[in-house]
């Protein structure tokens, strides 16, 4: 950490934080600028409060030299976090995720024949929402609990592990059997909710907010992850930028970075980024060939009448010619792990 | 609602649509275009579900004519909300609410002497943190029960209402005797949290999210509105910009537009948005006389010692040389009520 | 075009206006809603100004169905834009454009040098910077008018067109024999130079602003078109967002949509977008794969001692790897144009 | 300036980057961190480039301590600079501008006539546009050279200066009677033209960009005051945030940042900002509170008919109920200057 002092700092002033600073267990390196004066501080500086430090009377600004995430970084965890689920799909290291599957559960026939398409089609993993979060309160908010048990009947007759969206850690005692738990762009720092998902033991799908940083994801990451649950995925899912051709701008440079800074998984989400299903195979083809660990595509047999998000779902058909695609471009970059996996 | 077609519709598809149109009892009216035909859907159109017809093969734009927001919104509701509390402070109408307090509670004697400090510089209402949502795990959350007691003691001792943060449905209990409930910007969209605030009958005082627009903020309002509370305070706490200077960026025109668009009082917190104390009175003021019906206000003791937030706190005597110059651009601009307000 | 009133307008004022209408030879269409009236202006609306009509008292708000933008639309010019070189080299329509060269030309030795190096590893245009837009008037602001001449000898050792930047009109003269005239970001909408590169019949390189929307670029390039030079690319080389890891965030999504409303070439600068040199190669086969017309990447034979934005070039060997995972990609996705071409 | 290098640099990339430092006249303090190594630089390193040091393969970050403008810089000048035209009117310094006129001269009838009618409200400085930058190029862009010609008839007939912009450097022989030449937002970086206006010896009003930081624009500024024109005023007129509500989002913590970091004077501009009439008032009263040095307000005879930017213009009666509301403000905040100035 590096505290840069303001012109002429008050002597008793510099003297009372050097002194609580080395109480502190950190060592003090001073450099004498022309103007100002800055302090190297050598140490486990984690404990330190940045803000507590800013806000003396005579300090300018204050630097962190180390990454704030500890968990989530690559650093002190080199090799690639891969997720298993019970019925060995992995996800991560070279093992790709093909989620799929409807915005929103409407009833068992709906669930049930995706489910079977999509598989058909080559997903190894079914989405499906039932807590839904709408801007209106006079939309369709989801079919809840009874959402779960269908997504679970889907579960049983395509064999496919699935993945549903938490809204509350009051829920928690309706996902059970749910294979893979997803926060969305929402809840990103819902930080109780977060905290919940820490103290359990099953897979975490953490969407980027729609106007955060890499770094604020790894911090909600390091949230679950400090509570014991390690198994997090990231997933970016648009931001929101000038434009508004397209819903949200995907961010695709996020699947490089976030690999190179942390261990986890990274999903892209070519649905929600670009709000239009024209563009969903396209811009899921491009976040291969960026090196993605999985996509979550949402597919829907009847998108002209689905419940919400119609405009963004594709159809089984073009699903089924996208994923050839998907693969192409994997396999041209050498990004396919040897075969067999689930 | 209007709703665009694409150039040469389907026409059995085009049928199929004006058909399900009139069975939803909405009348149409169509215009034919050069290029391009256009329906005017006349009726009660707050069931029709936009995504859904915007996904529609033959459709190439649906605009909404009238705001979604209903409980909200002035046209439905004329009059000024004005939020009154238990012991007679007035939020709205003219009335004008100085909310001031520390970033966190942190002691009795921290918050109870802060709290004495801001009555007798003309604050009416307390503010304290208890549950405080920190970007990093390893930060202080706030001393949580233990500092909504302490809060509640500050109000015995110094006869102020107070508000504070609640970060989950689960500790509503704990809120009893809290005067307004505030949810954070981060929580803005946290739907079920809202919808929990709309079955009690407390004021709410909600924040604008980081990146959200005036009319995602009503509908969050709405949110809680449509629950049958009706005692919500709208709150700008700066939005993010690519400014790094400031924390955010404090947006006034937000006063002026959600007064014409909502009947709902507007708090500014110029303490959040700027993030640096000696920003704060300079911005309190323009907020006032751009029409605020409050402000909420860090003030610490001490603040170089502030568990949280200190750089963008000011001292009980900044805060006490500020409220004269608030009151006395409300005055020059006639903003105040009569005299005689709690 | 469509105008909806306010509710109740002032019947003179609607009589003038629609008696206005129809003397520019606009047929009008009412819908009579529940609360509003609405417009449907049918004819050639592309003289009717929007502002005017949104100014007046009556009007709520005017909506445009049709596209602002003509000649750069591909609904009037459904076949791809080729761009063609002097020496045969062609962008778009299936031919793929490999821009690379240093940032800014720093001697002859410096440009020839890299200009064989990259013509070796398969770039079939040399870039480089001879007038450089600096944040600072303290940085090196290129070699100017010195800069081309090295350009052009390094054009005549190579045999490769060349592309670089202008930044005033006056400096017309000195572009000559360059192949291709480059419009940087900052000067996206610098409309008097757009107005003298539309009376020219050069290709040019229109360079997306860092917070600027497709149609917003796409009026731009209508801009240069309106004077008759149809020989426009478009190139998006990052825009602004909060992320602070890149010095931009590459919207590849701009690539299906710009193809998609547009007959021109788009090419993408993943050098300027991400400001780090090892995420160069990433991003630019990601693009690539996204279905681009063309990559210009920075590339410098001594990228730490580069004098300007060093940090985001290659080397010659880092491209030579580069190149044919680009090609390995527009293979596996069947981009590529039949052999032949330059 | 500070360096952080990367763990384990190689020592002898280590020794020819401090050889090289100390060769250029600067003293290196090295300090030693737990993971990483720290060079603090002292001496004057204005003419080291950050990006070149980035750009080494042993550094991981540069920081700068130091502000990058200097000429701007209030630390090097630490009293206001009070622009002073030659008709005596002052701007800055506790002296006030009411900048007011049409967006665009479009009649020596309307331009007179505004003048006068803004002159007798109480407007000191007249505005009016001849050269206009406009998004498409069917829309009226400026009445050029003529409009010139009708700006300075206003002047003569009016006696009030007069401000208006200039778009290319070509055009300076043209503003030769013109007060104060404006820079437009998006040419805030049109270098080439600041260094123009930097050899003239004229004030320039220099707006900052739409997705500009306040560091860009002292930048830009600096561009200008490098040349050794020292008349520079800053003008915050909205930068583009995700509210579509309004045309842009006026930043008033702009005026205290920028009379922080820099003696020039600044001016707001609510009328693009907010691009609603009915706005207007409110957010000029509210810059006046905030410590602005000026306001610029776009006031036309007949805002319905005006050829541009009729939405977001005044009438001159509205503009006379606000100019006393804006001296009210003034005057209790004490922001008044003696009287006396023109």
């Amino acid at each position: 950490m590096i505290v840069i002092l303001k012109e002429n700092p008050n002597p008793g002033q510099l003297q009372d934080l050097t002194a609580w600073l080395k109480s502190q267990g950190v060592e003090i390196h001073t450099s004498h600028g022309q103007r100002q004066m800055i302090l190297g501080l050598v140490g486990d500086t984690s404990r330190l409060d940045m803000d507590l430090i800013s806000a003396l009377d005579i300090v300018d600004e204050v630097k962190r030299v180390q990454d704030p995430y500890k968990a989530a970084n690559r650093k002190f965890h080199p090799e690639d976090t891969v997720v298993e689920l019970a019925n060995g799909v992995k996800i991560g290291g070279g093992h790709f995720a093909l989620i799929a599957g409807p915005c929103s559960v409407e009833s068992e026939e709906q669930i049930c024949s995706v489910a079977l398409a999509v598989k058909a089609a080559g997903a190894n993993i079914l989405r499906g929402g039932a807590f839904k979060p709408r801007t209106s309160p006079y939309s369709f908010q989801g079919m809840r609990e009874r959402g779960i048990q269908l997504l679970l009947e889907a579960k049983r007759q395509s064999g496919l592990p699935v993945v549903t969206e938490i809204m509350d850690a009051a829920q928690l005692p309706l996902f059970e059997e749910v294979d893979i738990i997803q926060v969305g762009a929402r809840n990103m720092q819902n930080f109780e909710l977060l905290h919940a998902l820490g103290h359990i033991r099953k897979p975490i799908l953490l969407k980027r907010g729609l106007a955060n940083t890499y770094q604020e994801l790894l911090m909600s990451a390091e949230h679950i992850m400090s509570g014991g649950n390690s198994q997090v995925m990231l997933c970016e899912r648009g931001i929101r930028t000038f434009e508004t051709y397209t819903r949200n701008t995907l961010d695709l440079t996020a699947i490089p970075v976030l690999h190179k800074l942390s261990h986890l998984p990274v999903v892209i989400d070519p649905s929600h980024a670009s709000g239009r299903s024209w563009l969903v195979p396209t811009m899921g083809i491009s976040a291969a060939a960026t090196g993605a660990d999985g996509l979550i595509i949402e597919v829907h047999n009847d998108p002209e009448h689905a419940w919400c998000d119609g405009p963004q779902s594709i159809t089984p058909a073009v699903f089924q010619e996208m994923v050839p695609r998907v693969h192409a471009v994997r396999q041209a970059l050498e990004l396919e792990k040897e075969e067999g996996r689930a």
